[in-house]
C-alpha cells in the first residue's frame, strides 16, 4: 500500500526588516505556484515566515514590536495565501508571530498553522520549547529573546490532513527528543517544522561549526526513532547582518535525508513521501506497545532539570 | 578545566558456541593488557561478552541454556578479569547473562557491570529494553529471543566512577531516546553500552542496509541531546553463521564520532575523553532546567503504545 503526499520544503532567504508583508507574501505565493507546477500537495514554510527574525533585537516596550505579529489569520496581508491555496488546491504550513487579546490582556505566541487544500486552517500549534533568554543581554553580538517576546505553548498535537497524521513543531523543538516522541505516541506520520537558526550561538560559539550537523542529526534521529517523516524548513542566509543556517531537508522514516536545499535563498526541495513507509518502522523496531517501558521513564515528565543523585 | 578519562571501546569478533569461557576471558585479558599499554583508564566490552549470542536459538526448556549465564560475579571463569583490573589499575564495563535464584526461583537478566581500578564492582545495570520476541518464531532465519531468555530491568542508573557520572545501557536501549534522557536527568557524563546487532532483522529486512547508519544515528543523537559521551561497543562479525554489525564508536558530547573500529574482529578504539566537555552542552543548548518543558511530556511516561487520537 502507498499513501503518497508530495511535499515541498519551501526555504526562504533572509527577510529584511524593511520588507513589507506584501513583499514577503509575494515570495510565499511564488513558492506555492512553483510547487503546484510540480504536483505538490503541501508546502512547508519556515518559522516566523512573514517577517524578519525580530527576537534578535531588544525593545524595552514589547509593544513596539507588535507590527511583527498577526492579530488575525487570515488577515489582510495573508488572505492571498489562503485564496491561492483554495484556487490551486494546495495546502501549506506557515510559521508566524501571533498576538491575541484575552480578557483585555495581550498574549504573544510563536505559532504555526496547517492549511488544507480548501484554504481552511486545520490546526494551530504554539511553540513549546522557546530557546534563548528572557531579558536583554547586551554582551551578546545579537539577542535571541524568544523567552521575552513569546509565551510558551503547552502541547504537541497531531491533525488529520493530507490523508495522514500530521504534526507540527517549531525550530528549537527539533532538538528535544520529547517533541517527536509525544507526537509519535499520537501516531504522527509527518512532522512539519520551520526554523530560524543563527550560525553563531553567543553562549556556545565553540559549537558554531557544528550547527548544520546538529540540525540534521536531531531531525534524522527524531524521524527514525518514531517512524515518521520530518520536513524541516529554514529561513536562511544573511538577515540584517546575522548569518542563518539553511539545510532545509525532507527526512524519511528511515532517518535518511531524501531531499534538501543547497542554497541560502528562496528554494524548493521536493519529495514524494509515502506515509505508509512509516508502518515499516512503527510495526517493528519502534512498535511502541511492544517495546517501550514507560515505568522506567518517570523522570522525563516529573523532573525538569538535571540532578546528579549524590550531588 | 579538564577531567580526562582515557577510554577503550574493546570490540570483540564472533564468539563461537564451542568456545570456552576461559578462551573468551583470555581475549578480554588481551584487550585489558593492550589498553593498559595505551594508558587507558576504562575498557568497555560488548553485551553478552562472555558467550555467543545464544538468544538466536530456541530451547523449549530454558534451563538448557543456563550454561550461558553467570551465577556469581566474579566467578571462577571471570576472576582473572578482576585480578587483572586490580593489578593493572584499569577499570572495565562488561556485559553478560545473569542468573540469580530468589526465593527458590531462577531469574535471568541481561546485565552489565562497571568495575573500577581496584577491581571492585561499582554498579550493575539490568537491561530495560529487551528487543525481539518471547516465543519461538520458526519462520525467522534465526531467533532473537531476548524477551524469552531475560526478564527486563526497570531502571536506568548512574554511578560515580573514574572522576565522573557514569551510565550504563545495553544494545536495544540505544535506539530509545528515553534511555539517554533518564540518565541525562541524572547528570550522566558517559554512557557505556555494549551491543549484539545482527545485520539482518527478519521482521524488517528492508532496513538491513541501514543498520550501521541507524546504529550511529541513535548514539550520536543521544550524546548530543544530553551533552554526554557515549561509548558503544559491538560483538561483530560472523557468529555461528549470523552476520553482526561492528561499528564500535566513541562519541563526544557534540555528537561527533571521535574514535571507531573498522574491522569486524577483536579491536580497540581509543579516545581521550574530557568529561568537562559535557558542560559546554549541558549549560547552554541543553540546559534542562532552563529549557525543558515536562508539563508537555506527560504521555511519554503515562502511555506505552501509539494511539491516534481520532482512531
Amino acid at each position: 500500500m502507498s499513501r503518497f503526499v508530495n511535499v515541498a520544503a519551501a526555504q526562504l532567504g533572509p527577510i529584511a526588516r524593511s520588507e513589507t508583508k506584501k513583499q514577503v507574501v509575494d515570495r510565499l505565493l511564488a513558492h506555492l505556484h512553483q510547487a503546484k507546477k510540480m504536483d505538490v500537495d503541501v508546502v512547508v514554510f519556515p518559522e516566523l515566515a512573514l517577517t524578519t527574525f525580530f527576537p534578535r533585537w531588544f525593545s524595552e516596550d514589547i509593544s513596539d514590536f507588535d507590527c511583527f505579529y498577526e492579530t488575525q489569520m487570515p488577515g489582510p496581508d495573508t488572505q492571498p495565501l489562503f485564496d491561492a491555496a483554495a484556487k490551486l488546491q494546495i495546502g501549506f504550513y506557515l510559521g508566524y508571530a501571533e498576538l491575541v487579546i484575552e480578557n483585555g490582556v495581550k498574549r504573544r505566541f510563536n505559532v504555526s498553522i496547517l492549511v488544507d487544500k480548501t484554504g481552511t486552517i486545520v490546526g494551530k500549534y504554539r511553540k513549546v520549547h522557546l530557546p534563548g533568554h528572557g531579558q536583554d543581554e547586551p554582551w551578546r553580538a545579537f539577542q535571541h529573546l524568544e523567552k521575552y517576546y513569546f509565551e510558551p505553548g503547552h502541547e504537541f498535537g497531531v491533525w488529520s490532513a493530507f490523508g495522514g497524521v500530521m504534526g507540527m513543531a517549531l525550530c528549537n523543538d527539533r532538538r528535544w527528543s520529547e517533541t517527536y516522541r509525544v507526537m509519535g505516541l499520537k501516531g504522527v506520520e509527518m512532522v512539519m517544522l520551520g526554523y530560524n537558526t543563527p550560525v553563531h550561538n553567543p553562549p556556545a560559539p565553540e559549537h558554531d561549526d557544528l550547527s548544520m550537523f546538529h540540525n540534521h542529526l536531531v531531525m534524522q534521529a527524531g524521524a527514525y526513532q518514531n517512524g515518521t517523516w520530518v520536513v524541516g524548513v529554514a529561513k536562511a542566509g544573511s538577515e540584517e547582518g546575522i548569518e542563518m543556517i539553511g539545510g532545509s531537508a525532507i527526512i524519511a522514516p528511515s532517518g535518511e535525508i531524501v531531499a534538501a536545499c543547497s542554497t541560502k535563498g528562496d528554494e524548493l526541495a521536493i519529495a514524494r513521501c509515502d506515509l505508509d513507509l512509516c508502518h515499516s518502522y512503527k510495526s517493528t523496531t519502534f512498535n511502541f506497545e511492544r517495546h517501550r517501558r514507560p515505568e522506567a521513564y518517570g523522570l522525563i515528565s516529573s523532573q525538569r532539570g538535571a540532578v546528579v543523585p549524590w550531588a
